[in-house]
C-alpha cells in the first residue's frame, strides 16, 4: 500500500499524454494530488500547485509518484537529482515504469539507508494464494471488454464516483499499474504468476458488507489472443454479481493483433456470462459502456441509443454521460 | 532442454506412486530410461537395471532425474551424497520438486564449478514473448478437460504413441513438470508470468511441416475457478485445429474445490470451441478421452459407448483401449 497524499512528478513529459498516469490520479483521487513537480521542458501541466520537495513535505505529502511515461519506460538520468532529493526529504517513491526503481543502485542504497519505500507497482509484492472459489460476502462488479484498452478502468472509476456521490458503499479495485497508482493499492495482475492469478483477485476483493460493491477494473479480453487468460482469471477470481460490457466503437482490429477483428457485444455477453456463472450462478450482464471519445456528441448519443435498443441493456459513455444508469442497473442484485 | 538419456533416481520412495514421474519417463520415453538408482528402503521398482553413478556414465547417461516426490516436495538430505556424486561424475541434475536444486548451496556451488546444469523444471528458463496470434503452419491438437488431473497428459502421450506407430509425424508438447521431465523440454506454464502465458505456448508450438501434429498437453480447466486462466492461455496460444475433451467419470467435485460440480461434456465442448475459434475458426472437437482407471473393463466400455452415442464423437480411454480412434479423427483436418 502506497502512502498518500502524493506529489505528482511530471518530469520532462513530451506532451500531456505522457503524463496520463498523473492526470488519472488528479481526476480520480484529487484528494491525493497535492501538487506537481515539473522539469524544464515539461509539456504537461495538471494545473496543480508547483511544489518543491520541501514544500511538498510541509504540506504533508508522503510519496512522490512518477506520473510520466518515458519512451521505453526508463528512469531518466535527468530525474535522478529530484528522486534522490525526495528520498532525503523523507518521501517514498512510486513508479509504474518497466524499469524498476529498485534496480537503480543510487536510489536503492539511499532508500534502504533511510528506511524509505520504493514502490514498483509493476511487480507483485505479495505472495498471493491459489484461488479457493469460495463464495464471499458483499457484491462485485467486473468490467469486461471486447478488447484491451477500451475503457474498463474508467468505467469502474466512473461507477465508483457515481455510487459515492449518492451515498453508496463502493470501492474501485485496481488490477493494473495506473489504477494502483491512482488508489495506492491493488494487484498488478499482468505480472502475477499463472497459478496465482485468480487467487490474487480473491485476495483483492475479500468478504465485505452485504451491500458493499467492489468495482473491479478489467484487463485484456476473453477474445484477445495474447491476454485472454488474465481476463478469465479475473472473472473466476472476481466472482462477479454484475458484468458491464466495455467497447470502443470503430477499432479496425484487436489491439496489437492486426489479423483479429473485435467480437460483437453479443458474443462477449454470452461467453463472459457462461464463464462468470461457473463461480456465481446469479451473475447478470447489467449494462454497456461505450468509449465514444473519438465521436461527436450527437453520434455518441445515437450510438448509445442504438446499442441500448439492440442489446436491451442500459448503454452509456460513463466518462461523457455519467455512470448513473450503470449504477442504477446494479440495484436489486 | 535436458540432455538425455537419464538415470532415474527413485531415492527412498515410500511407495510406487511416489515414483510416478520416473514411471512416466519409463512408460513414454523408454529410450531415455537407461537405469534406476534406489536408496535403502525404496519401495518403488521400475524393473530397470540398477546402476551406480559410474555405470550410468559408462552407459552414456547425461542427466540424473529425480523421479520421486517427497512429502513436501523437498530435496532430502539423504539424497545429497548421490546428487553430489552425480555432479562429480559429469552428470547434470533435473528435478520437478517445489524446492529447487539451485537453492541447495552445495549443489549450486559444485554445478557452477564443474559446468553442470541444474534443471529445475518448475521454473521457466526462457523469457517468453507476448503472443502475437499469427497463424502458424502445421497442425495442433489440444487436450482440454472438465477438471484438473483427468488425463490430459496421458491422452496427448497416447496419441503421440499411436501416431508414431503408424508412421505419423507428431510431437507431444509438455506444459507441466512431469511432461517436461518425460520429454526433456517444454513450458512450465503454471509458473509463467500472466502476460506471457499464451506467448509461451506459441513459442512451444512454432511453425512446422504442414502435416505435422503438435499434441499439446492441457492444463487445468476452463471450469476450474483456480486455474481457468491458464487453460484459456493454452487454447489461445496453442491455436488448436483439434480439441479432445478429457474427463474422469465419478468425481464428486472439482479437484480442490468441494463446492464445485464438474461441468457436463457438452458445456466444455461448447465453450472451448467458441474460445478456440477466436484464434482458429476451423477448430473442431474431434473426440473424447475418458479416464476409466477406477472402473472395471465392462463398465468402462459401456460408458465409452454411451458417451459416444450421446456426444456423437469417438470416445475411448486411450490408456486402456489405445488412442487409434482419436488419431483417426484427426484425418482430414
Amino acid at each position: 500500500m502506497i502512502e498518500t497524499p502524493y506529489l505528482l512528478f511530471l518530469g520532462d513529459a513530451a506532451d500531456p499524454l505522457a503524463a496520463k498516469v498523473a492526470q488519472g490520479i488528479k481526476d480520480w483521487r484529487p484528494e491525493f494530488a497535492v501538487g506537481q513537480y515539473r522539469l524544464p521542458g515539461c509539456n504537461a501541466d495538471l494545473g496543480l500547485p508547483e511544489l518543491s520537495i520541501a514544500e511538498a513535505v510541509a504540506k504533508g505529502v508522503k510519496t512522490l509518484v512518477i506520473g510520466v511515461a518515458n519512451r521505453g519506460g526508463v528512469i531518466s538520468p535527468s530525474w535522478k537529482s529530484v528522486l534522490n532529493e525526495a528520498l532525503d526529504a523523507g518521501l517514498d517513491l512510486a513508479s509504474g515504469l518497466h524499469n524498476l526503481l529498485r534496480n537503480e543502485a543510487d536510489l536503492a542504497v539511499k532508500a534502504t539507508a533511510l528506511g524509505r519505500a520504493l514502490h514498483d507497482v509493476r511487480v507483485p509484492e505479495i505472495a498471493y494464494p491459489i484461488a479457493n472459489g469460495r463464495r464471499r460476502t458483499g457484491k462485485r462488479m467486473l468490467a469486461v471488454g471486447t478488447d484491451c484498452s477500451v475503457g474498463k478502468m474508467y468505467t469502474a472509476l466512473c461507477m465508483e464516483k457515481a455510487m459515492r456521490e449518492t451515498g453508496g458503499n463502493a470501492t474501485f479495485r485496481a488490477t493494473g499499474q495506473t489504477g494502483i497508482l491512482i488508489t495506492g493499492e491493488g494487484v498488478p495482475l499482468d505480472a502475477v504468476i499463472a497459478d496465482f492469478m485468480a487467487g490474487s483477485i480473491e485476495y483483492l476483493t475479500p468478504d465485505n458488507d452485504a451491500e458493499h460493491w467492489d468495482l473491479i477494473e478489467g484487463q485484456g479480453s476473453l477474445f484477445h489472443a495474447s491476454y485472454s487468460g488474465v481476463t478469465l482469471a479475473l472473472i473466476h477470481g472476481g466472482q462477479p454479481d454484475a458484468l458491464v460490457l466495455c467497447h470502443e466503437p470503430g477499432r479496425p482490429h484487436m489491439r496489437g493483433l492486426p489479423d483479429y477483428h473485435l467480437p460483437e457485444l453479443e458474443a462477449l455477453r454470452d461467453v463472459a456470462l457462461i464463464m462468470a456463472r461457473v463461480v456465481n450462478p446469479a451473475c447478470q450482464v447489467v449494462g454497456i459502456s461505450l468509449n465514444t471519445s473519438a465521436m461527436d456528441a450527437d453520434a455518441a448519443l445515437a450510438l448509445c441509443a442504438e446499442t441500448e435498443k439492440r442489446m436491451g441493456l442500459p448503454t452509456v459513455d460513463p466518462f461523457r454521460h455519467g455512470a448513473g444508469r450503470l449504477v442504477e442497473a446494479l440495484a436489486g442484485l
